[in-house]
C-alpha cells in the first residue's frame, strides 16, 4: 500500500527532468505551477495570491522559494536542499524582486533558464512581472510540455497510489449505488456515500493518511448534476435534484491519495428502462469497448479517438457526440492531464501512461450515457485499474 | 435569502465593467479566467484543458466561446447573447484558431482588445498561443486589475450570498466544536460536522440550491491539519491526526452559495489550558481587535496592516508573525481576492468591500493562534458578517 511518494522517487523525478532538459542546454529550471512543484518535491500547499517557485539546477541543487508562512511547513515535508523565504505578497518588496535576488545568487542572472510559465500564473488578484522582465539578460525558455510529457508516464509508485485511490472510489461508488432510490435527492445520496466510504478509508489507512488536500479529503461518489434529462450535459454541476423513476444517471467516484485521483464513472438507470435507453446504453458500452480494443503502446492518442469517431459516424451517432475519448490521469483534481485521447493529439502511447476511457453519448431530452474506466498502458497492451460492474442489469435500480 | 445572482445583477456587472474600461478606449474585452466568467455571466463550469472565453463589446454584445460539450449547459444557465462553439481540445483545429475567427467575425481583428491574460491560462496540460500572436494587428491591453477592482466591491446580492454562506458555516462550526474531543481524529470530527450541517442546509434550501461546484457541496468545518503543535503552521494541509488534551486547534468553516465562500476561523483549546496558551490567545484576540478598530472606509489597506504590525512589534511578537492581516472575499475557493490588508497594498478601502480579519500568532512547538472574521465595509465603518463566540472560555473544550 503506497500512500505517498518516497524520497527516492522524488529524487528520481527531478533527475529525470534535468536529463530530459539536457538538450535545451539550460543552467536551471524555475517552475511556478503548484502541481508541478508537488510532483517534484512532495510539497503540497494551498495556492493563493502568494507565488511559490521551485528552482532546479545541476548536481542536485533544489531550491524552494516560498512565502514566510510556508517556511516551517516546507521544512517538514518538502524534499529540497534549500529554502528561500520572502515576507509576504504584495509586501514592501514584491516577491518577484526577491525571486530575482535568489536567481542572481544562484548565478542565473544571465543564464538560460527554463520555466513552465514566464512568471507566477496566479489568480487570487495576484499581479506581478514576468521573469523575462526581471532578468533581461537571461534567456527564458518555456518547457512546460517537457514536464507534462514526463508526468504523463507514471512510475510504479504513482500507479500504486492510483490503485489505492481506485479501491476507495470503488467502495464509494458501491455505496452510492446502494443508496440511490427514486424520491431521494442528489446530495443526500452522494453525501452519505462519500461519508461512509471516507470513514472506512480512514479507519483502514489511519493517521498515516495525508490526502495532500486542504479542504475535503477521503473518498467521493456522486452524480455531479447528471440526473434524468440533465445527464445529457457532460459537465453538469451539482444540483440538488430529486431522482425519479426512469431517470438515466451518470456517476463519478474517486478518492485522494497524496493528490492522485483515480477515475470511475458509470451510467446507472432507474427502472423502468425504456427501449431507447437500453439501445443507447448498449451503444455506449460498445463505443467504450472500441476504445479499449484500440488502445495499445506504440500507436498515437489520435488513433484511439479516431476509432471511436468511426464508431460514432458509422452508427449516425455524431449528433450525440460531445467530447474526446479520454485523458491522462495523475496528480491533481480535476484529474485531467496531457496527453489526450483526441483526434488532434499525436502523442505516442507509451507503457506507464494511465488514461480514462470514456466516450460518451448524450441525447438531449433523454439522458447521457458514459462509463469511464482507468487503464494502465503496459508493454503488451493495457491493464484495467477500475473493476466496477458495467452491464445494464447490474446498473439498473428500483 | 439570495442563492444566485439575478439576471439584472449580471447585466449591471457587465455594464459597470465596460464603463470602467471606457478610458482604455477598447473595442472589446476578452476574458479567460473561469472565475471572472462566472462573475459576469453566472456560467459556472469545470475548468479543464478546454479553453473558454467571454467576449464583451459595447451595446450588450456578450459572446461566450466554449467547447462543444458545454453548449447545452451554457444555453441553460449562461446569461449571454451569443454562444460560439469549437469541437474539442486539442482537436483538428486548435481552439485558439477558432477563437480568432470569432474575434474577426466581431470585427476585432485589428482593434484594441482588453484581456485578463494573453491567452488561456490553462493548466491540465493545455498548450496554446497567446492572443497577441493570433491577432498580430490587434492591440492587446491587459486589464486584469480593472476587473479585480470591480470584483472587490460587493453588490447587495453578493453580500447576501456571503451572509447566507456565513449562516451555514456557523452551523458547521457549531457542530465541529460539539464533536471535538480528545482521542478523536481530525477527519472523523470534520466529516461528521460537515455532513450534518450540509444535511440541514439542504433540507432548508431545497432543490433551488445550486452550489456552483462540481465535486463537493454544502457546508464545511474542519482543522486543515492545524492540530496541536502543528497548528503553528498557518497553511497546514489536512492530516488525520488524533486530538489530545492541551492541544491548540485552529479551525475553519464555510459553505458554498453560488461560488461565494464566507470565512470563519477560530482558535479552540483542549483543556487544560496552560498560562502560555492563555497569554498568546489573549494577544491574538487583541491583535484582531486592533485590526477591527483600524479598518474603515477612506484609509488604505496598508494602514490596517501597519496597525497590526505595530501591535506585533511593540509586544516583541514579530518572531511569531507569519502573514498579513486579511484578504478580500467573494467568489472562488480558496476565497482570497485582491485587495489585501497588507503593508504593501495601497488600495483605498471602500464601502462594499468584504475582508477577512485574521492576524495570527504562530509559536513553534506550542501552536497557532488565529481567529478569522469576515467584515463588510459600510459608509461609516464596518459590519461583522460572522458572529461566532470568540472568548477563550467559550472555545475551551474537554
Amino acid at each position: 500500500m503506497i500512500l505517498e511518494p518516497s524520497q527516492r522517487e522524488l529524487h528520481a523525478r527531478r533527475a529525470r527532468l534535468l536529463e530530459a532538459l539536457h538538450p535545451h542546454a539550460i543552467a536551471a529550471i524555475c517552475l511556478f505551477s503548484p502541481l508541478r512543484i508537488v510532483y517534484l518535491t512532495g510539497f503540497a500547499f494551498i495556492p493563493t495570491e502568494r507565488p511559490l517557485a521551485l528552482i532546479l539546477s545541476g548536481e542536485g541543487g533544489t531550491t524552494l522559494f516560498i512565502p514566510r508562512l510556508e517556511k516551517e511547513h516546507a521544512e517538514t515535508v518538502a524534499d529540497v536542499v534549500r529554502i528561500e523565504v520572502y515576507p509576504e505578497y504584495p509586501g514592501e518588496v514584491h516577491p518577484m524582486i526577491h525571486l530575482r535576488r535568489v536567481l542572481e545568487s544562484l548565478g542565473l542572472g544571465e543564464a538560460r533558464v527554463a520555466v513552465d510559465s514566464d512568471g507566477y500564473g496566479g489568480g487570487f488578484g495576484y499581479q506581478g512581472p514576468a521573469l523575462g522582465e526581471l532578468l533581461p539578460d537571461a534567456k527564458i525558455v518555456k518547457v512546460g510540455e517537457v514536464i507534462d510529457r514526463q508526468m504523463s508516464v507514471k512510475s510504479e509508485e504513482e500507479v500504486g497510489m492510483l490503485r489505492e485511490s481506485a479501491r476507495w472510489g470503488h467502495l464509494a461508488h458501491e455505496l452510492l449505488q446502494r443508496y440511490t432510490e427514486a424520491g431521494r435527492m442528489e446530495l443526500e445520496i452522494s453525501e452519505r456515500a462519500a461519508r461512509e466510504a471516507t470513514a472506512e478509508m480512514l479507519a483502514t489507512l489511519g493517521s498515516s493518511y495525508r490526502p495532500f488536500a486542504w479542504i475535503s479529503a477521503g473518498a467521493y461518489a456522486g452524480f455531479r448534476g447528471q440526473i434524468g434529462p440533465h445527464s445529457a450535459v457532460p459537465h453538469a454541476m451539482i444540483t440538488n435534484a430529486r431522482i425519479r423513476s426512469g431517470d438515466v444517471l451518470v456517476t463519478g467516484a474517486t478518492a485522494g491519495i497524496a493528490g492522485y485521483h483515480s477515475e470511475l464513472e458509470r451510467t446507472m438507470v432507474m427502472a423502468p428502462v425504456s427501449k431507447e435507453v437500453e439501445r443507447f446504453f448498449s451503444l455506449m458500452a460498445r463505443a467504450q469497448e472500441t476504445a479499449l480494443e484500440a488502445i495499445r503502446p506504440g500507436i498515437s492518442c489520435r488513433e484511439v479517438d479516431l476509432a471511436v469517431r468511426r464508431f460514432f459516424e458509422t452508427r449516425d451517432l455524431m449528433p450525440y457526440w460531445r467530447h474526446h475519448t479520454g485523458h491522462s490521469i495523475g496528480i491533481g483534481l480535476p484529474n485531467h492531464q496531457a496527453p489526450y485521447l483526441d483526434i488532434g493529439d499525436f502523442t505516442e502511447i507509451r507503457p506507464g501512461m494511465v488514461f480514462s476511457i470514456e466516450p460518451g453519448i448524450y441525447v438531449p431530452g433523454l439522458g447521457g450515457f458514459r462509463h469511464s474506466d482507468m487503464v494502465l498502458v503496459t508493454e503488451r497492451g493495457i491493464e484495467l485499474l477500475t473493476h466496477y460492474r458495467r452491464d445494464l442489469a447490474s446498473l439498473t435500480m428500483g
